[in-house]
Formats: structure tokens, C-alpha cells, sequence
């Protein structure tokens, strides 16, 4: 089938390769002219037969919401959007209304898989109407991994619930990774143990704990021994925050995934506040030396 | 080779057979009279050429501490004992020890795998000195899983650092069931998600959180829709508790995996006296309402 | 100087009585006829003086959100409207819009206190322009408790501050109360300790950890010795849920006061979802028994 | 009465100090000359009339149990051995045994009141038989703050329990100081409140977190605005990490108290060896850059 794909970056550029791989025609966009296949959204939509499809895999925020917007104005009814971004799920709401009312459908779908992802395939989960999400199988069957198409797709449920499982999935990771932090700081604590990198290896095979992820985890340390030199300093992308306060607003207890959220936070701190107060009151009270 | 396997339970019964598929004759004591090969420790050690190879799969605690004693007093200068039970990694020195002034060789073995190991092999992590290693690698070839032995084996340092690694092992699995856990509750907790069971399973391939755990989770989803009936109640072993312990004694902060193991004991608690507490205090201050 | 009131609950009818007995004017109004001063909000406006001062004393959101609407219709330029509710920060900032537009002001107000407040006085955490606070300062200081001006009233900021204020004084009442819950609940489960009231009791003077809420926690051990039959069932207002938010949305790491709202949210749960999960999982790959 | 009193450090140089203002004869013994009134153990025991009591106040651990091994030594049957100082509790049971078999007794006694002790008095809790911890009330009542006994002293239990207690209220202590810096951070953070050091304050008196802690933070906050300069790195004591421990062996959920603790490890990393991993795993997945 034809698919127009707006915006081409470190994402949406292999995706545009892996659906064309898989056969499909993919008219693509985006701001930087050298990757681009139209000059303009308006040639994008023209060069696509309706019912037409369109990805949108722009950062999320007001560059989505923009061109949502934009395509509302150059759809036509029967036609589809989809939003492959990282958009939190509230605004799906939005877009979904703003297109209905033009007769246009709107699915949103959460991509998994980063950089390995034009090998490997893309985890998919999508939430809109049914017929809408059976318009586009094509493209999510291009993306998926290959397997069984459920191992590596959901339609979640309703608008929104594509990047709701998203959402999930990246707070999720937040925790996985840092339960094997913590233990890669213990073992490296400890002085009797002599091979931690040997040790993670180790797991690779027959153990619980065993995953992608710590197969990642073996690969950094064979890269760099002990990880000398690299630096804590780690961002945090907005999922890992929306699933909290997801989990607070429905009054689901998640200590776990915030424990991981918050040493992100730390970890950018050159000095924390919290413990500036709790070293002064230690100061104040029992005449400990306070480190000026 | 020629080993003795003392402890014939769920988990020393697997693996006598598995080294017995693996070329190598086991002789195998258990007090289960119906299990065992032989009658006593002493037919065991008797049945064995020297230097003997003697694996000790019994409950951590008292019950190994006594059948390293006892094998103390029945083997001879050269032979080795390898504990592969839960013990925790104090109680190796303590082996050591007593076995080095009678000339005999100690190893610590954690063994990861559970019930599947017959079929997948187990992941295995030794502590000990490199020649008692290598004299029981041929028994560590047969038990680990297919592959490069590095990906599931590891001589992790000096004795100790075997039941070590496998504590830590341990404590990184309650953070990584925890972490899938909470992702569990906040989608069933969502209206919009429909598909609980198919976001999970749409992460099996080509997501970052594709794991081992992950599969297990989608198949117990699978068997149990919702999870309706299953009770919150976990019990945990002393591991997790372990690891948590040497995470303090050696200052490591471990938000996530105590978060884990807390939760475990509060899923034990009809009623958490703590929350009692707070519920008195807001009565006191709010006049809020105390439920009794 | 004159004051009206709106709303004459819990909170608002003991401080119309706190601020009378300090010899002011206080016209009050509330939707029940029998607590109320005038019958309507028209006939508050038109009792008072101008330059008006009305205290806003309701449920916040909607509530709060009209009744400031509504006032803005009422009042004239120079008057000034206190929000003294729970209003989330955010709202104060439409509300002193919309009333801005008129030349009216408005001043946020956190207030503390309680059942206690008007006998001990309240705790007052005020927002907006010096002028407004200016204003309303013969009634602030008719509420806080005696002693100096600063020790139970602030003008923390621009607008909206005042409600912040409180509510992260709200974040840390949940932090300070679990922590003083945990102590009590490992005295009461340590065998040698015999009287765990007691305990608390000998730490009211000259302690570290003394304070009024340790004074409560006696109380209520006193008139029910061990806490028997109270339930662990916590609700939270929004404040601890929206502290724990704003810190994710700056970036402050807040695992204390974030452990003790998810143990209020815990307390609630018959059966924890995430609990169900784990245990599932063991029972996958260990062949642990799972309850059922 | 008589009192020996073993430790004249900046805790028991104080208590010798409050005991004698109340009228009692203390003998002290220190290893520093010029602060001691004997030179030797032994003739500090010679200058007490039987039934002796000697408190002794030094360090935990070896130095400790070394003192109460030489009075066990020195003493005679009827007399009574207090150990003031921050033992293990499990240390007590120990001292107990081996004074018992000499017919000596022995109290354990926690005291909480740092250096605003001498003045204020200091916060008591014992352990022991109640005909010990009766021979030494004279000496805990002229410790104890003035005021009901039972509002700074109490005993607690059995031999241990007065160090149990004292163990747990500093574990207490540490989530409520972080409680008060988790809010002390987000109000810093957080542009619209101008004046932090106003807001905590105004809690002084009337609001629900008013403590002794807060006193002192807005003390800290008045000699050092902002904190700027003071540096987060925070010591523990051993008490905090026995609590937590001990809340683990009693499957006591404690995590407010931990992650306070945990808070204290992170101050004193100049890299998180767990967020390096995070780090580097974050690299390995999603080509983030890794700072090196």
C-alpha cells in the first residue's frame, strides 16, 4: 500500500526504510530537505490515492499537534492519521476530535525498539477504532518484528491507549534498568567478587533475570571495563514522568518506577538540596561538622 | 567423571539427572530413601575414587553447615566439596575453613534456573580457588546451558562470591517482577486499555523490556485472564532480604530492589500496622474519620 | 475592619469565630441557612464597606472556581478576594486573571490548623501583591497563633505561593507521619520491647524527634492502646498526590514523601493488582505455590 | 546517690555535669587526663560504695564491650553496670549474660538529646529488670528533661530494649529530616515562592509539622540563607542502618526510613556506579549519548 511519512529522523527515517523493504510505497517528509522525499506537506498528501495514510513521527508536543492540525486541513474524509511519537495520550483526545469532526480517522501508535529497530522490527501498540486500525495493518505488519503478529503488535484499546501501553512500557524499562544497576553496584562493591562483567554474562543463559537488556549491559561492560569514565548524568525522557503521575492519579502505589525516575534526577544534581537541608540539621542538633 | 550429589529434592534431583545425560556417573544420597542411590554419606564417599567430587544440595543453614561437617570428617586431602545451595555467602568462609585444615578443596556454587534447568540448563556462578574450580568444570559443562560457557557460568571470585553473585541474582529479580508488576496494575487500571495480556505480549520481540520474566508474565495472563482469583500473598526467600543487608552494610543505596521486597512483606499483612498509625494520627489532627 | 466569609464548614465557621473574638466585623454566608449570616452572596457584598475584603472558604475546584467568578461579578475595583481553600497553585492564577481584569485583587492563603485552629490559631501561607496582602493583614493576624508575625504567617511569593506552600507542608505532614508509623510499627513487632507507648511518650521532651505529631501519635495510643481495631485505611486529600507531581515536574527526587503516599494508596487496595503479578510470576518459574 | 561514670566525652562530660547539678556525687573515669577525677578503673570502683553504679558512655562496639568485661572484673555482686552508649542492642544480651554470672546487673540505656542535652535534659529509654532500672532512677531522673518521668524516660522492655528504642528513634529521625528536605528542595525549586525560609517559619507554631527538627532547620536557614555553600555530604551513624536491617529481619515495609538512608549513601558518591550503568545501557539501546 502507499504511506506518506512525515518527519524522517533517527526513527522515522528507518521506519520509512523497513516498510519500503517489506514492498510498501512511502512518500516521506520532513523540515530537512536532504532527506525528503516532497518539499511540501501538500505534495506529500497529493502524491497519495485516497483513502490515504499518513504517519506522523514528529517529537511530540506542539510539533505534532501542528501537524495534525495541517493535515485536517489537507485530508479528506476516508483518510487516515496515524502519530507514532511520543505523544502523552491526553493529546490523542485532541487530535482524534479535531480530525473526526473532518471525517478523517486517527489511531495512535507507541514504537519500541530504537536504533535496532530496522533489523530487529518495532514493537507496535495502537489504540483507535477498530476499522481505522485495520486500515493500516499493512504498514504495522511491515514494522512489527517478524513472529507471530501478537508477540509484536496490540491493538490496546481505545484513542490514546496505543501511547498509554507506550508510556507503560518506558517506565517499565526505567525500573528494569535500574534493578540491574543496583546490583551491578553491589557486586562492584564487593571485594571478594573478582568478575562482575563475568557475572552478568553469566546470566545470560538459563537464568531469571535474563533479557535484551542485560544482554546490553554485558555488551557495555565488554566495551568499558568496570564502565570507567562514564558519567551518571542521565536524562529522562517525559514517559518515565508520565507514568508516575499517571500511577498517582489513579492511586496505584509504584514505588519502583519512581525510585528509578528520581535517581535520574540525582544523578543530574551537583548538589542536592534535600541533603544541603538534612546536613544542616544535623549540624544544628548534634554538633556534627557541617562540610562547607 | 564420578561425582556425589548429597540432596535429591526439586532441584538435586534435576540436575543428577541432567549430569547423568551429560556422560558422568552420579551417585546421589538423599533421606528420602526413594530417591537416593545409596544408604549413607559413607557408601557415598566409599562408591567415589580419588580425588572425589562431592555436590551438596541441601537447605541452606543448619542442614548444609552438617553435611559439610560430616563430609569433613569422611573425605580425604584433595577431594572437593561444592556447596550449590542457597547459603548465604558468610557461611562459605565458614566451610572453607573447616574443610582447608583437613586438606580439602571448597566451592560455593549459586545455581539459577528453577524448575526448567533439566531441560535449559542452569545458570551457575562459583567462588573459590581457580584449581577447585577447574577440577569440577567437567560437572559445570554438563549442568550449564548449551553455548559459550561464559553465557552461563562464571568463577566469580574468591569462596563467597559464587553464593554472592546469586544472591544479587536474586535481588535484581524482585526489581524486575516488580517493575513489570506495577506497568501491570497502572494498564489494568486504565479505562482506554482494553488489552492488558496483548500489550504485554506485543513486547516479546523488539522491545527494550523483552525478557525471559516477560514471557512468563504473558503466560500466566494467558492461563489466568486478569489474574482474577491469584492472591497477593509472596513469600520470599532469604535472598532478596540478603541483598538488601549488603547493600547497606557497604553503603549502596537500593531505592528499587527494597522497594520490591517491602512490597512482598506487605502483601502479607492483613492489616499494616504502620497505616494504622497514620489513619490514628489524621484522626487526631482532622477529625478525619477513623474506620474501626 | 469587616470581613466577609463564604463558606462556614469545619474550617470556615471556627474562623469566622477566631476572628470575631479578635473584634472584628465577619458577615458570613453559606449554601446552609441555619450556619449563615445573610442569605445571599449579593447581600454579603452589599453589608461591607468598600474597599471589600471577602474570604473564600469552599471545597476547591469547582466550587472555589464560581464562587470567585461569581464575586467578580459582585465586587468593585479596590476590593480584594482571599482564596483560603485547598485551591490547587495552578488555579489561583485564572482566578486572579479573571478578577484582575476588573481591578479587583486576590490574595491565595494556605491555611493550617485543623480542628486545634481556633483555639491555637492557624498556620497562613499567603501569595500575591504586597499591597493586596497589606490589605488583609489585620485578619491574617487575627488567625495565625499568638506570638511574632513570622512564626505563624508568610508571605511566601507571587501569587499562587501561598497554596504552594501549603500544600507541600501537606507532602511533608504525610512523610513525617510515616516515618514516626514505621518506628511503631518495628517497636511493636520486637519482642523484648514491652511498652512501645511508652517509648513514644518518653520522647516528648528533650528528643530529636519531638514534635506535635508525636504528641498526637501518644494521644491516640493512649485512648487506644496498640492501635487494636483500627483499620489501615488512609485517604489522601490532593495535596500529597499533587506535592509528589510538582516534584516530578521539577525534577526533585522525593522518595520519602512519594513512599508515603503510594502507602496510603496500599492501604486502600483489597487485593494489590501488582502483588496478584508477582506472585504469578514466581509461581511461573519457580513452581512456588501461588495462593489462590 | 553515687555514680561512676566511665566516657566524659561531649555526651558524657554533659550528663556527669546535669547528674551533679541535680546533687549527686559522680566519679569520673575518661582516658584523657584532664578531664577525668581518677586515673584508673579501679579506683574509680574503689571510691563507690557497694551496691555500686557505674554508667559507662563510650564508644559502641570493642570499646564498649571491652569496659564492661574489666568491670565485670572489678565489680562485685549487687552492683550495676549501665551502658549509656550507642550499643547494638544485640550487644546487650552479651553484656547481660556475662555480668549475670557474676551477679552483677545491667541496664541498657538509650539517651537522645545530643548537645542541647545538659540544658534541656536528656530523652531516656532502658532496658532491663525492673529492679535495676529501679536502683538507677535517681540518676534517670536527674538526666531526664523536667516535667512527668513519663515524658522522658521509660522503660522499654527486656535487657536491649533501651537501645532498641534509642535505634529506632533515630531511625525516625531520619525520615523526618528528610521529610522536611524533600519540601525544603521542591519550595526552593519552585520560581513563584520568594521566601523559603519564611514558609517553614510560619509552621512554627499552629500548623501540624511544627517539631523540634523544624526549629532548627529555620534556625539553619537564618545563620545560612539558602543553605549556599553548605555541602550535602552526610555521615550515618550505625543507627539508621540497624533499623533497617532490623526492619527486614521483622519483614517490617520500611520505606520511608530506607530511602532516607539510601539518600545519605547517594550524598557521599561523587559518581552513582548504578547510574553509570543506566547510563551505559540507555547508550546501548537508544544511541542516547553517554557523557564520558
Amino acid at each position: 500500500m502507499q504511506l506518506g511519512m512525515i518527519g524522517l529522523g533517527k526513527m522515522g527515517g528507518n521506519m520509512r526504510e523497513r516498510i519500503r523493504r517489506a514492498g510498501h510505497e512511502v512518500i516521506g517528509y520532513d523540515l530537512a530537505p536532504d532527506v525528503r522525499d516532497v518539499d511540501t506537506l501538500e505534495e506529500l498528501v497529493s502524491g497519495l490515492s485516497a483513502p490515504r495514510t499518513v504517519w506522523v513521527m514528529v517529537p511530540a508536543g506542539k510539533p505534532t499537534r501542528e501537524t495534525v492540525s495541517q493535515l485536517g486541513e489537507l485530508l479528506e474524509p476516508g483518510d487516515l492519521v496515524i502519530d507514532g511519537g511520543n505523544s502523552h495520550f491526553k493529546d490523542d483526545a485532541l487530535h482524534d476530535a479535531e480530525l473526526a469532526e473532518k471525517g478523517i480517522g486517527y489511531v495512535d501508535c507507541g514504537v519500541s525498539g530504537g536504533i535496532w529497530g530496522l533489523e530487529n522490527g518495532y514493537g507496535l501498540m495502537c489504540g483507535g477504532r477498530p476499522e481505522h486500525v485495520e486500515q493500516a495493518m499493512p504498514i504495522f505488519d511491515a514494522l512489527r518484528p517478524e513472529g507471530p503478529r501478537e508477540e509484536g503488535f496490540v491493538h490496546a484499546g481505545d484513542v490514546g491507549a496505543g501511547h498509554y501501553a507506550k508510556m507503560v512500557h518506558n517506565g517499565i524499562e526505567y525500573g528494569l534498568m535500574h534493578a540491574y544497576a543496583e546490583g551491578f553496584e553491589l557486586l562492584t562493591a564487593k571485594e571478594i567478587v573478582k568478575d562482575v562483567k563475568g557475572c552478568f554474562q553469566a546470566w545470560s543463559r538459563g537464568t531469571v533475570v535474563r533479557s535484551w537488556l542485560l544482554d546490553l549491559l554485558v555488551k557495555a561492560l565488554e566495551e568499558t571495563p568496570g564502565l570507567e569514565g562514564v558519567s551518571e548524568y542521565t536524562t529522562d525522557s517525559g514517559e518515565g514522568r508520565w507514568t508516575v503521575q499517571e500511577a498517582i492519579e489513579n492511586a496505584v502505589p509504584m514505588p519502583v518506577i519512581s525510585a528509578a525516575l528520581f535517581a535520574r534526577f540525582n544523578s543530574r544534581q551537583e548538589n542536592s538540596p534535600a541533603m544541603q537541608a538534612v546536613a544542616a540539621l544535623r549540624g544544628q542538633f548534634g554538633g556534627h561538622d557541617v562540610k562547607m
